[in-house]
């Protein structure tokens, strides 16, 4: 049954590190300390379940405004964990799933998850696996309730198991009784200006000198994904030519922001 | 497998550009440089879609008060942009379909785009595909978060995708997380009087000096869409003889607009 | 196809006429120069949609108080539009029927219209259609979702149709987006005791010299339908002989009036 | 059919006399003139339906407080009406019976109706039928709506129908859209203590000389209902002897009046 | 068919009694006087549908605190009446069941009894049978029309019922028009301190010179079934020896209270 | 028939034990005095219902804050109690069970203990077996119904039985009617600073001269189940070497409670 298991095991693995590279398209880059450090704690995270044996489940949610990273971040410590059994779960192929199809689904990787000595389960985008919308507020209280006991079972003696998940709803969660089922809550913060200038800087996507007016451009706080979209638009935008892979000109840039806000 | 898809696509392609014609039955006349801007951002995006590599997929929602124009300018947009996949969505063919029904529905055109390298879908009066109304207010859940998905979810390797959507309603869209979802949001204005003039004066639709007189009828904005049924009203309404393909007599115009607000 | 559509419109439309009679019982008196202006405004729009190519669809909705005339007035527009097919749709015959049953009725109405070059529909007592109570408020949004899109999605290529709907429920209407959907919006009011005057007058319900102090007992606004009961009751209560189809006695009239205040 | 209609209305008919019979156990008292205004006014509508032929049907709600005698006159009317189809529509033998149920057995028994000439139809304790509770309030909308067009759904020609509903929730109705519907509203009245003492006094209830202290032991107003019951309790409760078909001696009255008080 | 329906009620009536005997396990001791006035008019209840013939049919709510000892003194009616049909309903097994199953139940028990000449039912704990909770609140509204229904029918002729239901919840029976409903309506009190003592001084439960500080450990109102769960844990709980069958020792009594305060 | 059941009995028992053991994975310590008196409480429940025959049945709910070791100690009341039958209830195996299918495990489970003469039920996280969210709230009325019922049922003739439950919610039990089912209601407290350094120098987890900087590390009220979880964090965490089972380092230990501060 464990040889059986661990055939079960293997093929999933493979798929699932190129599934997590398709999170970051975007690559990861720096923006200074405070994502270090952050970086430094999940880590530390996935050194735990990997060591401790009186740990034997640790779950963490990482919680940010849209657009923060999340995603990219929990694929990226996927990806450096390297544990044997690694699953992405996320609403993307779950459109018009029943709310029990969608907790037989969810039961099944952590079942799959006990089959393996050593595993990580990332749960993506919780509230759309919930179905939640402000409005009422609505959400399928089926599929929290089999999150809250699958959150809070202890895997079979032996086994060990890291879940991260990750949302922007942190006081909603809070309400759902599901930030309290997480052992470990930590924030993924939005860029402020200084940081958006040590990204672009990175990337080089603008002349050194119109570096700041590109940045007074943006909000106080941007979403690294925004960041990388906007200047996409700029690149890319209708009168673009053919040097559009080089830097972007202050201008276009100041052009595409000024259309955005309408 | 590819060359079958395309096979799928061709014909959908040949139906849609008779479709979207039907959008604007009036034509499109430009009420000044305020709609220009417009179109100009929008087709911006068709060309961002069309050239970058890194922004794979684009959504956009027009927004803007009933009758505003939405849906011939994403018509519009979709005549020029000439993609070989092309898909008009909207409620007219899903009378009582059910919920489950429409998200099927959806899915599949998703499905179908990722088919094709190009492909815009235009997701028309997005409040009606979502049952929505403002009594409670009531709408379908399960067609939201289906939408929510599709609108995040990544095209296949190589595919490319625009989403333009329409809606009256941009506040419940942001209590929906809608408008977070789409990445761009612009605004359809209404017709001020002076807009209203310009487009009265190409239509040639007054004696030249009637025309001032037949603009201070109206409110102070008027959606481009009842523009167009008040002429017609004005010009068939009873007591018209066989003259009413010219001018509209002022009086008749004025008789008019004094009936209908009772 | 076309001959098998013209055929089953033809029987449709032989019936309809009778049908539409049955909603006018007490015929149709003229209370004075609103009524008539009304009744033009209407007539104009059932021109308009015989005549002009450009608006192939026109939507009215006639609201009014309880008993104010208005299915007597869409009947008394039917009659006189004499289009090839036309259609009363009411709730008479959906007691219990399903909201799915409901839409799918509605739709066919509406498909049925599709196939005759020149189509009316009139949508009765649309609260009825949609299951309307104030408490809660409750309605069926599935009914009225089909209506929304219904009222909205144009007739195929050189089909015109137009739909008259009744309301008591203006304001409910409103929330509901479906007053937004009707291209026009009419209302029907009730009688002052002058109107009401005018009516008696015409029925020779009273001695002359009577009809004053008749007219009296009445409130300030009175339902034209109410009026007709009211004339019916004080002829046929108890006590009343075989003179009962001459005038009504005013002493009875004020009894009767006397017992129904309770 | 029409013969086979009458052959299925006979024995309605025949059955119906019993069952309206048992509707008033303790017979009917005259409690003084507001209650013969009361009758006087009903039997007026029974003649009208029978007469006249532009009423072809009338539609009548009795409203009162629990127990004051609504189904008892309900049902005198039928008994003196003597229609030859009437039928008492009450929840008795709908307990559990689903909503579409109730719709079906509703609308049968109008359609029945309709076979007759003439017909009655008592719909009692109509809030029963509709399932009502004051709690959020809940009620069934599937048999409201059904009520809603069966009591304005014009009978086919040369049927006539009276239908007498009645209900101890008048505010509710109002809230329904039921009293619109209904054609005539009348009140049933509590007993004052001088209609009571009317009452106690024709029943011989009391030695004379006690009447007065034992109409003095009742509320302000007080359903005739529960005052048949009062006395029965008094006469029958523990401690009663043989002689407890003759008067009940104000004693036992007072002590019974005290233990309901609690 | 009357003599198969007297077999089937023999069996039931032979299993009643011990049912109702399991109801009061801790027998019945009369805290004095208002205990007996009451049991007084419950008797004379009795006593009316046994002998009365014009209230066919009575209906009496016991409602107090829990553990008040309603559906005790409900049992030892039961006991006392002897009737030749006796049942008692409660939810104990129906853990689970549907509203109509409940339904249906709950019929079947009133059809039966109609089949005797002279019935008694005693409906435990309405509010279980009804699935009340008191957040939102939520009840069956299915199960509380029947009850409504099956409370007003009248038994066929010749057949007498005597209903008797225990709540703990009057108020929320005013809200479900259940209160108005029962034609009586009784309150089980609680235990005053001096009542308690008349109870503990019955049983013997103290030394003579302890009973009044034993007293004093209580609140101001007990429940007379949680006074015998105390006298029960301070004689059995941890520590105590052999000697528990006899008095309990004061000091033992106040450990006990105080443990349980927390 | 009761040998049979015995037999169905021993191998529940067999596993419960080792069930009950995985409940408590830190051991118990004891935090002082407080603790004690709960636990003696708790065990004195035990004895009563072993001892006494007038008490067949005694609940108590354990309430607490999450982590506060409520499951923990209902699991040492099970170890310690050796009753012959014995059960854990948790939601652990329900993912998605319908509400129908936990009702009916629920009754199987107390059937199953009836037929042992002595029995305990542990129904963990009682919220939990009730779908129980604050948001709305909502939660299964049906489960919560069918808890209302089995924990008032009386267990057959000579059966005993003891259910002990858990919960963090006393208010929301309160609301539903629970607290007031349940005969006893004992809190489970958090570690103050001085509890939890008891704990701390019991495990002997940091070098004498540095328990106090470390206990001032803490919240004022800490939950059990916590601080084993942040030692384990402090011990095996990113940067933690081969003498990991050691002392933890002050310095460590201040790390690791900063990073989870965020
Ligand atoms: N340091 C970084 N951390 C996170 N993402 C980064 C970083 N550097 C670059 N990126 C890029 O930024 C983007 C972050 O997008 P991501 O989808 O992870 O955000 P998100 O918070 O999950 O958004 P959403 O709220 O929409 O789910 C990715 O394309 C990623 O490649
Ligand atoms: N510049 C323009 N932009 C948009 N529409 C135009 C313009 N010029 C003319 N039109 C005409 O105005 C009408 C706009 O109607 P359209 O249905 O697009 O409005 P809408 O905002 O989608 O309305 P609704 O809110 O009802 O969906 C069309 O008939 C179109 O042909
Ligand atoms: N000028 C008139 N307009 C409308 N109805 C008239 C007129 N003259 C007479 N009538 C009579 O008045 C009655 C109007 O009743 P009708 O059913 O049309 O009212 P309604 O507003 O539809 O009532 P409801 O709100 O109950 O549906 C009919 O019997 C009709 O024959
Ligand atoms: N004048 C009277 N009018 C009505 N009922 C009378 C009269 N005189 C005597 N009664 C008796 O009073 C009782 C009235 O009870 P009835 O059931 O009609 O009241 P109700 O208002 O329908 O009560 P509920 O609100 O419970 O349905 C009957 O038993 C009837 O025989
Ligand atoms: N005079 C009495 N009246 C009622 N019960 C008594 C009396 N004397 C002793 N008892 C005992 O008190 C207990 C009362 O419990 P009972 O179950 O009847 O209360 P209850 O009000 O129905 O409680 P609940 O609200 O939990 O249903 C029984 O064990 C009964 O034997
Ligand atoms: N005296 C004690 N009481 C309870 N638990 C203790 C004690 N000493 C040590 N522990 C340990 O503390 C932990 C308590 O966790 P437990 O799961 O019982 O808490 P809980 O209140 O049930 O948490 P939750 O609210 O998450 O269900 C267990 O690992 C247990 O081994
Ligand atoms: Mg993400
Ligand atoms: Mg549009
Ligand atoms: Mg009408
Ligand atoms: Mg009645
Ligand atoms: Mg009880
Ligand atoms: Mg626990």
């Amino acid at each position: 049954d464990f040889e059986r298991a661990l055939l079960e095991v293997v093929p999933a693995f493979g798929a699932s590190t190129e599934t997590f590279e398709r999170c970051r398209l975007n690559g990861i880059i720096s923006p200074g300390e405070k994502f270090e450090k952050l970086h430094h704690t999940c880590r530390a995270l996935v050194e735990q379940v990997r060591v401790s044996d009186k740990t034997p489940m640790l779950t963490c949610v990482l919680e940010g405004a849209a657009g923060s990273g999340k995603t990219a971040l929990a694929a990226t410590l996927a990806i450096g964990a390297q544990y044997p059994f690694m699953k992405l779960v996320s609403a993307d192929n779950m459109v018009g799933m029943s709310e029990m199809g969608k907790c037989q689904a969810l039961a099944k990787v952590f079942e799959d998850a006990y089959k393996s000595p050593l595993s990580l389960i990332v749960l993506d985008d919780i509230e759309r696996l919930l179905d939640y919308v402000a409005i009422g507020p609505r959400f399928s209280n089926v599929v929290l309730q089999a999150l809250l006991i699958l959150l809070k079972r202890q895997p079979p003696e032996g086994r060990k198991l890291l879940v991260i998940g990750t949302t922007s709803l942190p006081h909603v969660f809070e309400d759902m009784g599901l930030t309290a089922t997480f052992n470990v809550s930590l924030h993924c913060p939005l860029l402020t200006q200084r940081d958006a200038k040590v990204v672009l800087s990175q990337l080089g996507a603008f002349e050194p000198h119109e570096l700041d007016p590109a940045v007074a451009m943006l909000d106080h706080e941007t979403p690294i994904k925004r960041l990388f979209m906007l200047l996409e638009m700029a690149r890319h935008g209708a009168g673009a030519g053919a040097e559009s892979a080089g830097k972007v000109p202050l201008e276009r840039w100041i052009t595409c922001m000024e259309d955005l806000a309408g």
